[in-house]
């Protein structure tokens, strides 16, 4: 008889985002005259840039003559788009053999995969709020102990608040974890880390075995010289740190799917290295990005590329500014949106993070994201982001300032 | 200190195609005068044909216009997709509804992931020979007890020989599995089953609680009435079996990537609906096929998709005709190529899968795959793929004959 992964019904309530994205159409449904504005999910609203279009048709055109089809592709990924990546690693003193890059559908599945290759009782460290992947595609493989819907915890997970009163930076736990996921530019609160903070981390991990799983999904928006882009810009992070990176966020490929992980060769345990691990993995239980997508991706690396990505993210930041200062001059406890698509607000008055989403949906039709949904240390905190167009985004704040 | 998965210790080698790989790469390196035919991973070689190719240029300027932009997918994939699916199933006779498919990046990953939704002390049924990845995935869940390297065999799984003596269909097995995966028409064999000789396992799968995962990936290669395109189409289907199905094979997708899954909702553990839990992996793992593939995957189901797909399909299964018959002309034992792109062929004499690899490569420079590869019973069979060009195919069986 066949049994269940009985975690997954430990598992509280559903995903984060589908809940929101439930509730906002119950809301536009029962009120199809109201022009809702989303600033809740961190899905970019720019078309793809000219560059990657042309890439892509080309890339296109390729598949559909056999003497340019391409089939299956290298394991890894296409060596022109690991190629780029690594030069651009270098770029900033990291080197990166394309040997340790791995072409993936997305950081998102990268990040829910990776606990695959650790052992089953690994104990991790997470920051509070956090991106709910982490945790949730941990608890789903057993590893997380029990919920505890009270304090919204897990019995087995290690939670390093991040909250006001230490700048939304996560500090080093009392016990030792196995695997630490640190994401900065950090979704959802957007702060940031310096490099010689993030130097202790990797100092930390390196003293005590650990391994970082650094997601640099948000590497773009950094717009301050002393916040790293890559963890590899620190000492020794090579020997304790895997990085995970996207197109969706800086080029626009949310619904396009390309990501990548490096996984450093030098990062091992005993005489076994990870990265052999996570190349079994990759080989056994993906099949690579597609072709096409993967020729987008490199296009992303080309001159032209970056300067149309550079002039996105540029957008968005434009609104992550509009934002800021709109909440502050409104009244609103704000922070991020500096080196980061996200603007982290306190709830006003004692709201909780779910009633301020209602609140704000039914008073100015306007979908943010609760603090809460990312853990209890966001309970009362609320996230908008900058991926909105210019003019629904100018809008949401003139509305805000009426409310 | 961070552990490993240890579980990945236990696989033998590295991934068969892999190894193919390099050994094919070894030999053409060192002769790099000879003209060698690859007729051994089960790549295609046809372009996209043109119906595909419009559907994604169209999907490609979709994506270049803030009007027509696409972020990111709905969880399961989009309903126009996943609507024509539920339609073709209609037209077998099987009721599919739309929540009941997920699109994903190909058959691979699902047929992979799979377990994630399942007890980890599930027991596994797998036919011998079999496609590597449901044993590996297994195996990285420790699943699968240890690994013999005489026998060649898992200590836990439960293993159905695949041979001449049973005409290489599966025999109910003495134990009771909990989850059964079956491949028809069968990666590597060949071989088909009758829509009656299915039921059979559907009753089996229904009577003792076991679910089938059902690999439906060659289906379109099917040319005989009596045998079923979808597990589906045997009564009882609905409660005990998960049908998964893949671009790859009938319109070429193997580097352009798209697959799905089924998971009926009247498939249970209990209250639990597994879908409800696919649903969760799905949603939390995953982000989803691209827009522009998501496109190219409906244009398949368009009628002239359907009509180019047929003749590609026929183009292929002309040159399976052609090995066949060269095969048995020159001497060989062959099953296979009938309803399935795959030939199976005995090894001449006492030589083994390997012996015979190298044999066909340095003798007929010729590429194919070791039928012991995808197992203990495919010692002393060798499995040719009919994806090459016709030309190819010629020529190859041409130079196996005056072996």
């Amino acid at each position: 008889m066949f049994r269940i992964n009985e975690n997954y019904l430990k598992l509280p309530g559903s995903y984060l985002f589908s809940t929101v994205g439930k509730k906002s159409k119950a809301y536009m449904d029962a009120h199809p005259d109201k022009k809702v504005i989303k600033l809740g999910i961190g899905d970019v609203t720019l078309p793809l840039s000219p560059t990657i279009i042309a890439a892509i048709h080309k890339a296109t055109d390729e598949m559909a003559h056999k003497e340019t089809f391409k089939g299956y592709a290298p394991d890894l990924g296409y060596e022109f788009l690991r190629s780029a990546i690594s030069k651009e690693y270098a770029g900033r003193g990291a080197e990166i053999a394309i040997d340790e890059i791995f072409i993936s559908d997305g950081a998102k599945s990268d990040s829910g995969n990776i606990g695959d290759i650790f052992a089953d009782d690994t104990k991790i460290a997470v920051c509070d709020p956090v991106y709910p992947v982490y945790v949730d595609a941990n608890a789903m493989s057993g590893r997380t102990g029990d919920y505890n819907p009270e304090t919204q915890r897990w019995s087995s997970v290690i939670y390093m608040p991040c909250v006001s009163e230490n700048g939304f930076a996560p500090e080093i736990p009392d016990e030792v974890p196995d695997v630490i996921y640190l994401c900065f530019p950090n979704n959802p609160t957007g702060s940031t880390i310096t490099k010689s903070e993030l130097q202790k981390w990797v100092d930390y991990a390196n003293d005590n075995k650990a391994v970082i799983v650094y997601d640099a999904a948000y590497e773009a928006y950094i717009s301050e010289d002393d916040v790293p882009h890559s963890i590899y810009e620190c000492d020794g992070a090579l020997t304790c740190a895997i990085e995970m990176r996207s197109f969706s966020k800086n080029a626009g490929f949310t619904g396009t799917r390309l990501g990548f992980t490096v996984v450093p060769k030098a990062l091992k345990a005993g005489d076994v290295s990870v990265n052999s691990l996570w190349a079994r993995r990759h080989g056994t239980k993906f099949n690579g990005a597609p072709y096409i997508i993967q020729r987008a991706g490199e296009a992303v690396y080309s001159p032209e590329g970056q300067k149309e990505i550079s002039a996105m993210v540029g957008y968005y930041m434009n609104n992550a500014k509009i934002i800021r200062e709109g909440l502050e001059s409104a009244g609103y406890t704000v922070s991020g949106g500096v080196n980061a698509p996200y603007i982290w607000l306190k709830t006003p008055g004692s709201m909780t993070s779910w009633e301020f989403f209602d609140y704000l949906l039914e008073n100015a039709n306007i979908i943010g994201t609760p603090g809460s949904g990312f853990g209890p240390s966001g309970e009362g905190y609320f996230r908008l982001t900058a991926f909105g167009t210019y003019e629904s985004t100018v809008e949401a704040m003139e509305r805000i300032k009426k409310l």
